[in-house]
């Protein structure tokens, strides 16, 4: 059973501050822990209440998890409704290490195509741009300093594991993401309303996508690069970040 | 200021049954009002808040009521409070009229195109599915019986003005979507995770998408139609249904 020390680390853990400082957080949902089961995550302990582990719909997880070898647990009933902020949860959390996901240099991304967050603020918006660059095989990821934190529960939920298949997760300031990209041989496209339309673009070399704020659009530090424009056929003023995002990355990647 | 009467009247429409009843929703935000007042909605009243009325950065969307000749009152911080279930109303809301969005039948339908859904229900997927609809201009919507109401809160907030840029919302069961197809010469296409690759779709007539629930994929009455298939890069099992939904139609609309 799962002890009373766990359950006071895990419940800091919903707090950003101790998420970046003990480089863990704790996943939620059959799903997201299948999903994460699935990729490199190094887990440190998978919790289920007595009515999971006996619920057959989870058989077939439980098996992947004893193959895999990792230690598995119960929670009561009570101390899982404490950490869990949705009634989502199966009755099934996880504790897993993030350390190498996340960096704060530029210097690691080795890749071919990248993918820039600025200041989206949305947690649900984030994982879902991170599912939907996961989908198109985005290996790193950068995020301005004004963008949520991307391992926060929400975000964790509507990502569904996708923040586990990429290299790299960057933090970084804007002055050091345009100066990586100027020392570096991008195409560097910019999403934007008034752009070149997306059938248009032509890519020579590895690629960037820029997605700006749904709030405050494109940050004018960006404005000295291309930008591209999905073509509008209503009259709606603009189309949900992720969506925009699934949009361009469909058509870059087959180019 | 708003009645006593009045507030209670619009706390009753957060309740679906009252929606429907009275065929009347509530907005509340800049955003979503200011949307709609660009669209061919019907308004009974807008109120903002004294703060509201004084705050310069409300000037225009003022102006435009005015102009508009809507009726507009101030409503108090309470009753506000009272009424809307976000943080983000910005001292603003408004009644409106539906009655012209939703029909149940489907031989209102006269356009080209048709978005179907099935059994979506979750609210901001179904608003942000609207969004993407509006964007690429399709017309008419079908919601099979099992789709959470559109005219939620949560819905209407992240269509952000969608709702009021379509021909008909209409609600109908499964079995007489079926025969509305079967009667009517569309090129019809499921999205799913096992079908026709996207770029290797051609439209030869009217075309209609079936999008089914992020949680129980599509339901087993539509595999009588063709599938389709967002060609993956990535491990990740699935995309979100509205980024789907947007790339599907970003290509359909320009074949």
């Amino acid at each position: 059973m799962i002890s009373k020390n766990k359950v006071k680390f895990l419940r800091c853990l919903t707090n950003k501050k101790y998420r970046l400082k003990n480089k863990k957080v704790f996943l939620e949902g059959r799903r997201l822990v299948d999903e994460a089961l699935n990729s490199l995550v190094d887990f440190e302990t998978i919790w289920l209440t007595k009515s999971a582990f006996e619920n057959s719909m989870n058989a077939e997880l439980i098996n992947k998890i004893r193959t895999k070898k990792i230690l598995l647990d119960e929670i009561s009933n009570i101390d899982l409704h404490d950490l869990s902020d949705t009634e989502n949860s199966q009755g099934i959390i996880a504790e897993i290490d993030i350390n190498k996901f996340i960096t704060s240099s530029l210097d690691d991304i080795t890749n071919d195509n990248l993918l820039i967050l600025d200041g989206i603020s949305d947690p649900g918006n984030l994982g879902t741009i991170f599912r939907t660059a996961a989908w198109y095989n985005i290996q790193s990821i950068v995020l301005t300093s004004d963008c949520v934190d991307p391992f926060n529960l929400k975000c964790l939920r509507s990502g569904v594991g996708a923040h586990f298949y990429f290299q790299n997760i960057v933090n970084a300031k804007r002055e050091d993401v345009i100066k990586f990209l100027g020392n570096n041989n991008y195409d560097i496209y910019c999403a934007d309303l008034n752009g070149i339309i997306l059938s248009d673009v032509k890519l020579k070399n590895k690629w960037a996508v820029i997605l700006g704020s749904e709030a405050h659009g494109l940050n004018p530090d960006f404005n000295i690069y291309n930008k591209v424009t999905i073509k509008k056929h209503g009259n709606i003023e603009s189309l949900n970040a992720s969506v925009a995002c699934g949009v361009i990355l469909d058509k870059f990647v087959s180019i």
